[in-house]
């Protein structure tokens, strides 16, 4: 095969300009963001959002419901959309919604966000019970229809049962490892290692707040870290998933950490003097500058393969794996 | 091409016996309501109880979304079903809708119910002043997408009107010609021909109020009206669309009449005297009967091509034409 430019996710605000800095970057496909805490119908006006951007840009962006439709995007020269949910509330309480939203072409479902939710237990929560009644049945009905379970934002016990639970490998989109960066968004190594042992995607974000020395971050620490990762975990299932929120207001953040649950301000990773988007590093501010991580990924040793397997031949093969229905 | 057996609309009390009914009957697709008056949250749940019958008995029943669907499920011994709105309340007042309704399979839409609707005017209404401005909006979308048109429940002039607005072909799936039997459903002589000089179907209807005769109606009757229409039209864009209501309790009609827009009863096409279902022609009962209709069609002079049209060649080559985006 061909080698794949994807990333694992982003949630910009979207216009023309990102799109064409997705071109100019070689990005064949981005996993991107179309709820956060949005309920069934709101998530449903968002996709409507999208179908209109897919109308009016159909030179720079396309729909992607497979590994194929990539490799189509790619040929045709554009960028593939995969639409997913960083919290469950778009199938509010009704498992049924799971293959309605399989059917709208949402490939990847976190089961909490950084709360507690009907499903799992979110990383922010002093307490973790672990995967709930609805969420068992959620990680069955979701390994059936081919809806990937994404727990970048959930917490540890609830992390580990879902890897347990699911039939088929499951997701990390956009974290990186504890042991690197003690953030407590990052993962803990026997997460890491559940992971991977069950074949499951880590995607390594760029979001300062998960990066050793935040928004100073240098290219080579980061490649660096994710050569250490393939040293304990190979790097089959490693691929990229920068989480970055480029040109969003803070306004959107604060969305994000507060939806509608809270009255007083959460400030998430972030804090009172701190609270918007932190400043990205100088050598990723936007797709354009895709190209510097796979000069780093070569520059800390990495060969051409497993290059191309980081930069998104592990996220395709991953997608042809996940996305259909159970066999 | 071989030969289908296609109703282009029923609205049964579903069940595994009424599936059962339509192998038996050897019918290879038929065109389901969906919704009367549901809004888009109450049509998705109906959509996830179809998902459920479709798990459950996936040797009776298949989803179509194409011609090539419902051959399919001919080779592999099921009965394709195609989704449909006898309303547009699914779309409610967003146009956004209609695509992310065909991307949920559903094919036909009416504009209008019996009342007045955001597109257009229902047969029961007073004044039809033709197709409105978010009906324009909400064609064109249709067209583009491919989602057929049905007028059967509409008023004279937004039929008219849609005809002439609609850059595709149209559908009045399940209504007969006034002119054999003088109902307010049935179609007047102008728009059975505006339809089909534009290449729109014609289902014809076996729900007795649509009869000459009601329930007694005989099947020479029945077919004799068809070989007179196909005199005036020519075959090639007549087809079955029964209106089959089998095994139904007398609430469903109040329902499909007064939805939730009356606080008096509305009996439309029945009486206070007579306000439940009426009893299906003898010929007619459910869908193993369907080849009555087919040793009728032969009986009144139709050669063996004519009746294959009729019977659901012509419905398979429409939706060849239709259900895909606009070239």
């Amino acid at each position: 095969m061909g080698n794949y430019v994807i990333d694992g996710l982003q949630y910009a605000r979207w216009s023309e300009n990102v799109f064409r800095q997705m071109r100019e970057g070689g990005v064949d496909a981005v996993h991107v963001t179309i709820a956060y805490h949005e309920t069934f119908r709101e998530t449903v006006l968002n996709v409507g959002r999208w179908n209109r951007w897919f109308q009016r840009w159909p030179d720079l962006i396309t729909q992607a419901r497979s590994g194929d439709d990539v490799r189509r995007a790619q040929a045709t020269g554009q960028t593939a959309i995969i639409f997913g949910f960083q919290n469950p509330s778009p199938i509010e309480d009704d498992i049924d919604l799971v293959e309605i939203w399989h059917t709208l072409g949402v490939r990847f479902m976190q089961l909490s966000y950084n709360n507690q939710s009907l499903l799992a237990t979110g990383c922010y929560e002093a307490v973790d019970p672990g995967v709930t009644r609805m969420g068992k049945q959620v990680i069955a009905e979701m390994n059936r229809v081919g809806m990937v379970l994404d727990m970048s934002h959930s917490a540890e016990r609830s992390t580990l049962e879902a890897i347990e639970m699911s039939a088929r490998p499951i997701s990390i989109t956009h974290a990186n490892p504890h042991w690197w960066h003690p953030a407590l968004r990052n993962k803990s190594d026997s997460v890491l290692r559940a992971l991977a042992e069950t074949g499951g995607m880590l995607g390594f974000s760029l979001y300062p707040h998960h990066l050793a020395g935040g928004s100073d971050c240098r290219l080579e620490d980061f490649c660096g870290m994710i050569a250490r990762a393939a040293e304990r975990h190979g790097s089959d299932h490693l691929g990229i998933g920068s989480d970055l929120c480029q040109d969003q207001p803070d306004r959107v953040v604060e969305w994000m950490r507060n939806g509608r649950w809270s009255k007083e301000t959460d400030y998430g990773e972030g804090s009172a003097s701190a609270p918007g988007f932190p400043a990205q590093p100088d050598w990723f501010k936007d797709n354009r500058d895709i190209a510097n991580i796979r000069d780093g990924l070569r520059a800390v040793g990495f060969n051409a393969e497993e290059v191309a397997g980081i930069m998104g031949n592990n996220w395709l093969r991953f997608f042809d794996l996940s996305f259909g229905p159970a066999q």
